[in-house]
């Protein structure tokens, strides 16, 4: 084994997450392994090992008797400079063969489904396999119990929270509606009126922003478990991310390829919600479902499928979940971006004249069927609780609260470079395409850069006049601008405006 | 632009296909253009541009102002050492909308999947994208239309060569047996006939060696088109390997990930076989399908689901196609490896008396079904007239003449490592593992070590002593001898000697 060893070197090259190493094509390890370009290599420290994909080098990057590690890999194996470590082929990944089994279009059981999870979430899957198996989950299809062992395996593989209470309620939108914000405003309202919601939320997978990038333009997000079970028995509330408590951390590695990949599998998507919402203790769930062309769920039909799919799996996994379907033809209020949409927050929280009136009819709805499906309010009585919980200032002193004991409030950025969408004609907003809306605030830099996005001036149905803004683009850097220029040139018709039908 | 320029490095790292450039993460590119890991970049030179996945450096791995690329980005760019390049966000690629309607089931038009071939020639795929596309076409298949489509969309975005003849043969294995190295005799005996046979062959992708790797062994084979012409010219045949020609040169780009994956769709195999014959001008093919249990068709059923698909789409192609479903349950000839299947073939060519007789009479049948498709013997009379060529030394001096034709010709190398793997007991051969046998095979160096492979003592039903030898183990190092060495000793039942059931 001896001969089987190199000293680790720390090349800084960021692969994202999958662990890539460094060998020269010339040593001897490669040579009597018989390594080749993307061959999984396996590597073994005295502490630790992991499955990492080789990239061979030619020339003088590395010396003799050296292995190079990517900064992923070089973290995971927990690595100090100059140590040494054996390398050999990796062993065959068992679980591979139900990947392969369900691209043939097999159906997958419970301990398959886990098996592929464990070794996901263990780092034994390259990129392009992952890529597979959520194509192959996109194409092929899962039954319910499929759904429901793949909801149950992602549980079982991350954290589990559990909360000494008997209702923890939480509250869940689909997405795919840019500025549909009301996360923060629902969770105030519902802690205002003592209802337990710690809610963990995401960043953003494929959209402009997740509500962790909003909050987090306000306070801290990034709370580990005892930070925010601190925060939920001072507040009965948090507003943090999840990531942090690894709640279903394998999500998170679908969801990367997910996302580079640009697509989405109701199945995945259930057992993605629901795992999360499982995992973190939550016991009543409600979920805005917003149906639009242009959002994630495009016509009644499939929102009602999977509006009955997240109520079935939910039943077998022993949480109440409810879900509202909603208007999802438009953004909803102004902003869109991470710091857009906070200002939006903060406008219906302060109740500002120019508050987004949508933004808040919305939040209060959600906020109503929270308190309904918990039991604090009768049915019927929710949403004029909430309503009124928000108009008398105590949801706002909750968020206040909230965001001061996850460590303290700030006000959101400015983007520095900006310029107007304007009208080339004049007419209605007959239309507005969310997808290339959301799009062009990416390429502005969103979710990232956080002050970057969208800000919009008009909505359905306005009149407008020939040169008149119809929304303003926001970026950090000059570049960014004009790549987001660049799109909105090639797509003139992203808010269409016309002659009324 | 000019602060939107870095300086080429090239950093020797072979990322296999897919080109990658590494920028510091604190560039002034990288900054202003917003890049993040995994970013797709557009690098523009000069004279050259691509599109490359970005890893991002920390460290001082590079200086401020430079940027590192792959070996493939560096070669598909044709950079120069300290040559400017600017860099951008990479356009988004269209054509993945049509993978994304793949996997969502919906079927492609011809255009769709032509512009799907061109972005990938193109190197404008991320490795994932390769592998989505790739799994979506297993899973959610493709019609006929669609196969014909892929087909002829790989022929589109390669060369493609024209021949002044009426009568181009060509023969195909679909692979997966190992030393079934019948094209060199099939080519000889076709050619010697007068029937045009001009021959690409690909190098090994899985196997120990492809039909290129086997006939480097007696002449070059890496000829541009021009010099295949004039041997075909001189000749009527030719030997050649097919990658210097560059027909259907997507098609190696998909193998590439489709072997990562170990995923093998009928549709792409159809589309691949075909491209490149219709590419290559041929108008006749004969195409060998073993079935065996460790063969890549494994039963009956698949074979004639196969073999109807390559017909139709042949059909539609305008070429005559016709399948040979054979015998795959052993290894052809005795030679696996790249030298000892070429000595088998100078065996049955020069009709030795020791030449295995299974390796002619496979390469008789073909070469006679080549001869009746193309109309040159009556139905049933092929074969006879196949067997003559061989017997009466036409066939053998027209393969002297190949060779000559293509650079000289000479004899195979001898490995200088030896070694006898014996039966641990007496009984008859039962079973004969070709996976692992080819993977030992392998490990001992081929194909890039020439003159490694094994050769076989035994054939299925044969009855051995024990310790009689079962196989020979051919090596040009010492540590290969002995790394194949301990692959056999983990594996003693690669040939299955036992009692006969």
């Amino acid at each position: 084994m001896a001969d089987h060893a190199l000293r680790l070197v720390r090349l800084g090259i960021d692969t994202h997450q999958e662990p890539v190493v460094y060998m020269r094509a010339d040593c001897h390890v490669c040579r009597s392994e018989g390594f080749t370009a993307h061959s999984r290599v396996r590597v073994t420290t005295d502490s630790s090992a992991l499955v990492a994909t080789l990239n061979v080098v030619r020339g003088d990057l590395l010396q003799p008797g050296e292995a190079g590690l990517s900064e992923s890999a070089w973290t995971r194996l927990a690595a100090r400079s100059a140590q040494t470590a054996r390398f050999s082929h990796a062993p065959p990944v068992e679980s591979l063969s139900a990947v392969r089994a369900k691209i043939y279009g097999h159906a997958l059981t419970e301990p398959q489904i886990e098996g592929v999870l464990r070794d996901v979430a263990a780092g034994r899957y390259a990129d392009i396999e992952i890529a597979a198996l959520l194509t192959a989950f996109t194409s092929a299809g899962l039954s319910l119990d499929e759904i429901v062992g793949l909801t149950r395996g992602m549980v079982a593989v991350g954290d589990q929270i559990h909360w000494d209470r008997e209702i923890v309620a939480d509250k869940h939108c689909v997405g795919g509606l840019p500025g549909n914000r009301t996360t923060p405003i629902v969770v105030a309202i519902v802690a205002a009126l003592g209802v337990c919601i710690p809610k963990t939320s995401s960043r953003a997978i494929t959209s402009p922003a997740g509500t962790a990038d909003t909050m987090e333009t306000l306070t801290a997000v990034d709370l580990d478990l005892p930070a925010m079970r601190r925060v939920v028995e001072r507040e009965g509330g948090c507003l943090v991310w999840g990531g942090a408590v690894r709640l279903s951390p394998v999500d998170d590695l679908l969801i990367r390829i997910e996302r580079a990949l640009d697509i989405d599998s109701e199945a995945q998507l259930v057992a993605s919600i629901l795992s999360k919402k499982v995992a973190a203790g939550s016991t009543h769930v409600v979920i805005d479902i917003p149906i639009g062309p242009s959002a994630k769920v495009r016509d009644a039909q499939s929102a009602a499928i999977l509006s009955r799919l997240l109520e079935q799996v939910g039943r077998q996994l022993g949480i109440s979940v409810r879900t509202l379907l909603t208007d999802g033809t438009q953004p909803v209020g102004r902003g869109i971006g991470p710091a857009l949409e906070a200002r939006d927050v903060l406008a219906v929280m302060r109740a500002s004249p120019d508050a987004p009136r949508d933004l808040r009819d919305r939040a209060v709805t959600l906020a109503g069927e929270v308190l309904e499906l918990a039991g604090h309010c009768a049915i019927g009585r929710g949403e004029s609780a909430a309503s009124a919980a928000l108009s008398d200032g105590r949801a706002w002193a909750k968020l206040q609260a909230i965001c001061e004991a996850q460590g303290g409030m700030r006000e959101p950025p400015q983007a520095a470079h900006r310029c107007d969408q304007v009208a080339l004609g004049a007419g209605r907003v007959l239309a507005i395409d969310n997808r290339r809306l959301s799009r062009a605030a990416k390429l502005a830099g969103a979710p990232s850069a956080k002050a970057a996005g969208i800000s919009l001036r008009v909505r359905l149905g306005d009149p407008v006049e020939s040169g008149e803004p119809l929304f303003e683009l926001h970026a950090e850097t000059p570049g960014e601008l004009e790549y987001a220029r660049g799109y909105l040139d090639a797509h003139p018709d992203i808010v269409r405006v016309g002659a009324a039908g």
